[in-house]
């Protein structure tokens, strides 16, 4: 498909076949290799973000929450404990406290990247000076490990997070290099990765064993990338290999080490989730692997790292597995939020369809580990299965992690609160503020990918885009009113010489799109079995591609095996779920019932500028009798029901919310 | 009111007031002691049970639970125990094996006293004798720290359970000899609690504590009455007393011991619930408690302990906590069942309205504790409100508890499963069998009270009640078609010369009551403001006093704030709590609907002779759509409900149950 169009299509198509329910985004098909053509991440300074939603959430984590949390690393004396014994009086930190800064590092990276920021950039310079201090002489760097228990190095790789450390240290030089150019981190995180991989490994006088969270292998990819070293590629597909084979690795070195593990008295005892095989994601070689299990951060990032191999090796049978994990995932343990993790005992999964909303833990950083498998997934298994899910865990369970004023943060993502839940500033292990932060500064990485003459657009940001043709630099304005509206319009604003493809998702949740080039409506047959509208032609400059999607409050009802929420029903508008919170509806709410029909009137919510409510119209049980148990039945009365988005919660004081209402109609 | 009875009154009466919802079980006045008649439970000699649906159960304990509880203390080791050292292939039994035995002891003598048996006597006779050679030269017996660690005694009041242990030998003891005359085991528990009035007190030289887990206080008010000795009586008052008072003993204990409890791995963290002076009941002195809070079978004991001395020593302000303890428990902590104990981690209260089901803990004991706080409050400040809720957690929390081959149990009893729960043989901590084995064995010392020329009857079972007036000894024969039907006749089968008075409680679930005397309607003011029919004449020889109930099925909604419960209905019919279950309704059980309006069928379960089931038109929801989300509304078909007593779930398989239904209503 090139210049020449059809002459005449319908205007209102079915481009998003509402037959499909748009949250079933589990289905694929079993077929070696995609036939998906190949995408990478745009790289940041390729992109820019200005629209009214996005740009100033990534300003408000660029000028608030990245010196906030420079701060808070400071307050908790992670910075002292780079470079020394921690102090009593700073507390203990957790043992993984380099983690923490190395996330802060590879945030603030990618701030730099897009918006250079000399003070910003010496603050990072002095932190990497720290650590390039404490790196010892045969490149191992862990400043717990190396000021606190010095013989202990690499004893406990099921609990200790010595390679996870290592992994977002990696990671954050990596970005660091990226944003800057310098190599001061690259330089120490290469000999680190380089002593990483002299220690383990299959060979004589090696310690053939993994780490307790995965996050090294995935970090080792990206370092491969970097510096064009395949050893570090081989290095990380040796660590997913091995996860799971036997002897089982943590046993072995607990017997080598005679005591439990470090957090030995963490748990309640052997049979306790965070005990078992599972919650390492280590019970099976991963190819054997078939459900999404254990701690679900965990579980993301070696997902992640499979799929990244897969890429880089062309191994079939690693991306089988990932999708066959995918499914599982996404057909039975997923959060209609797109949150997952069901329970803090072992911060992960339980059951299939075990998926309660008042414990629910779907912790921040689970939400970022699914966008990011996601991500990896549509550059070698094109599907809006994956950018759906990444839509809908971004606007949702993610997003809802991080509060309006850029410094309060969820950890774990309840769906119903009876009260009393509130975000925080930090958390004694704070994984997640950085998690956030990093994620929001790379947004345009998960928004965007580059293929063979090609600009995939996953997620419609407003802003810009350049990439390399074969026929030189090609750029892209996007306007777009998501994600409140449906109207995205692609505009080129460089054009190169040779033909070149634009690719964009069209949601499963549009009730139908109308798409057009250059003001001419577009067949609906250009969007293809992956749910992505393609036009490949040779572009001029002021051509533009326009989408149309149909955003209408949609409800969802669960599988009834989700028996916590059966009789109830959840409302979704475009991307986002909606939630009805105290501040707007009198508590208690479980009272409230919504009908099946009404339409929403769009109200912006007071006290939260700029979010858009829905105004339905509903009822409210009534009880009738007194006592704990009565036998009058309650009856029902009108009520106006006003719903937020659920990201929008918990910003207007600690009443109830809940995502699930009550089914007037059941 | 004697002889002359009103010429004519209404026939169906109103006399249980059907305003007032039956489950109001809380709602009290204060008004220092009550002027409600005193009256004691009726001697187990003085009763027989002769019905169709107690009689055979109590017969099954007699004849199968109390040998099969016997054989298990010795499979498991307990016997060999109080011998010496466990031996390791026995396991280790948990540190208070004592307590098993002596409640075995206490079952086996309750049926001694009504159904001798020179067979079981020697069998009993052979266990005293373990204990009275294991009891030390002091008085001390407990032969765990005997056997196992002597230097240990009294030194972990918390956690050791050792004044707990005494007090079920004390109440083995008392029972032992008031069913065989015998003091063979009443000499021992005489010393010990002497031993344990020397060491305990607020003396030079005694130890100022009490134990974590309360028993020894309602025990030593038994031996009081038993041996009439009155120290026995100031040695529960101190202990009572002593509770809650600062400073806080076990912080005491555990600074002079200098290590952690003996629990000390067993709960998480000092944040746990299980570590929270609630837990104990001693986070304030017990005339300051306001809450029933923390170990639900320990709370009940004590509150027990404190009926039994606010009754003794004419106590007012020990009943009027006990008034409060009990509306607070009633009107916001106890299940639809009559259970209580909201969560496993603490095995007790959570928070007001905290009910949840499937995970609800409810535990056979506490269910045996409430009846048994029930039955001294009934003593004291009688009031249909304790005799309602008696009944109730008697034929639902706590029967559930056995099954009905006698050889079964559940520990915690489930209002909801999604399969896969069963009863089972025994428990590592084995306190709930032998517990249900002594209070059915002791059942009628809960139906049938006596009072100053009076005979009060609490529950109507089946069979004869004889009692002491100042006209000789009088007694009844009663008839009952309960807990099946309503009707209830009371004949006098030795009348005495004097005049005294029956009275029976009118359950609050009753639709209404006729009421009559020899045929002769009786007026409805005949039933007291507390729920107590009382008829006081000189009764002949063959009068009759009968009651016709009128059991309808009910439906009960919960107070919205239970918020697990909003939307569904519990259905009950005379005492039962229904519930549907998997063996008569395909699962999922959660797509059931039940109308407010259809009355059932009532009907014989198959596989369960004598069990009348409820059959019931109702819906079934189902699905539109397919994946874990759909945006296909469900639809309801028609379909049969059939219920069952919650008490005889899970005899047929281990399939899905739920007592609470959704309402088609809402």
């Amino acid at each position: 498909m090139t210049s020449t169009l059809p002459a005449a299509t319908a205007s209102a198509s079915n481009a998003a076949a509402p037959d499909s329910p748009h949250h079933d985004l589990a289905t694929t098909t079993a077929d070696g290799m995609s036939s998906a053509p190949a995408s990478v991440p745009l790289p940041l300074p390729q992109a820019t973000v200005a629209d009214g939603f996005w740009a100033p959430r990534i300003e408000v984590v660029r000028t608030r929450t990245i010196p906030f949390q420079r701060a808070q690393l400071e307050r908790v004396g992670h910075l002292r404990a780079l470079a020394g014994t921690p102090r009593p009086e700073d507390g203990v930190p957790h043992v993984f406290w380099d983690s923490d800064v190395a996330k802060w590092i590879e945030a603030a990276s990618y701030s730099l990247a897009t918006h250079p920021d000399p003070v910003l950039e010496a603050d990072v310079e002095e932190v990497v000076a720290l650590l390039a201090a404490a790196q010892q002489p045969d490149g191992y760097l862990n400043t717990h490990f190396t000021n606190v228990a010095p013989e202990q190095r690499f004893t406990d790789l099921r609990d200790a997070h010595e390679l996870y450390c290592a992994g977002h240290l990696i990671e954050a030089g990596v970005a660091h290099h990226r944003a800057t150019g310098k190599t001061t981190l690259l330089d120490v995180v290469v000999r680190l990765a380089d002593h990483i991989g002299a220690v383990f490994g299959r060979g004589p006088g090696q310690l053939r064993g993994y780490d307790g969270h995965e996050e090294v292998e995935l970090a080792l990819v990206k370092l491969a990338a970097a510096t064009g070293d395949r050893r570090h590629l081989e290095l990380a597909s040796y660590f997913v290999e091995e996860r799971g084979q036997e002897p089982f690795f943590f046993d072995l070195e607990a017997d080598r080490r005679g005591t439990t593990g470090w957090f030995g008295d963490h748990f309640a005892g052997e049979n306790h989730p965070g005990r078992t095989r599972q919650y390492w994601q280590a019970h099976a070689p991963v190819r054997e692997q078939h459900e999404a299990v254990g701690h679900s951060v965990r579980a993301m990032y070696l997902y992640s790292a499979m799929a990244d191999l897969a890429r880089d090796t062309d191994d079939a049978s690693l991306l089988e597995a990932c999708r066959r994990l995918w499914d599982h995932l996404l057909s039975a343990r997923t959060y209609v939020t797109g949150g997952i993790g069901s329970t803090v005992i072992n911060e992960g999964f339980t059951r299939d369809h075990d998926l309660p909303t008042e414990t629910a833990y779907a912790e921040t950083c689970a939400g970022i580990g699914l966008m990011m498998w996601a991500q990896r997934m549509l550059g070698i298994d094109r599907h809006r299965r994956y950018g759906d899910a990444m839509e809908l865990a971004l606007h949702n369970a993610v997003l809802a992690g991080l509060s309006a004023d850029g410094e309060h943060f969820f950890y774990d993502n309840v769906l119903a609160s009876r009260g009393g839940i509130e975000r925080h500033e930090w958390f004694h292990v704070a994984c997640c503020p950085p998690n956030i932060a990093r994620l929001l500064t790379s947004l345009t990485s998960y928004a965007y990918a580059q293929g063979q003459d090609e600009l995939v657009i996953h997620l419609a940001l407003g802003g810009t885009a350049r990439f390399e043709t074969s026929g030189g630099w090609a750029g892209v304005r996007i306007t777009t009113d998501a994600p409140w509206g449906g109207r995205t319009a692609v505009r080129i604003e460089e054009a190169g010489t040779a033909p070149f493809t634009l690719s964009l998702r069209i949601p499963g949740w549009t009730a139908g799109a109308r798409l057009s080039l250059n003001g001419e409506p577009l067949d609906d047959g250009l969007v293809g079995a992956d749910g992505y509208l393609s036009v490949t032609r040779t572009w001029q400059v002021d051509d533009e591609l326009a989408v149309e999607l149909d955003v209408r409050v949609r409800r969802l009802w669960a599988d009834p095996r989700v028996t916590t929420e059966a009789g109830h029903v959840a409302v979704t508008r475009g991307p986002f779920v909606y939630a009805a919170e105290e501040a707007d509806n009198p508590a208690p709410l479980v009272d409230l019932r919504l009908g099946r029909r009404s339409e929403p009137d769009l109200v912006e919510v007071p006290g939260l500028p700029g979010v858009i409510s829905l105004q339905l119209r509903g009822e409210r049980v009534v009880r009738e009798g007194s006592g704990l148990y009565s036998d009058q039945p309650p009856h029902r009365i009108p009520a106006d029901l006003t719903l937020v988005p659920y990201y929008a919660w918990a910003n207007r004081g600690a009443g109830e919310m809940r995502v699930w209402l009550g089914d007037a109609e059941r």
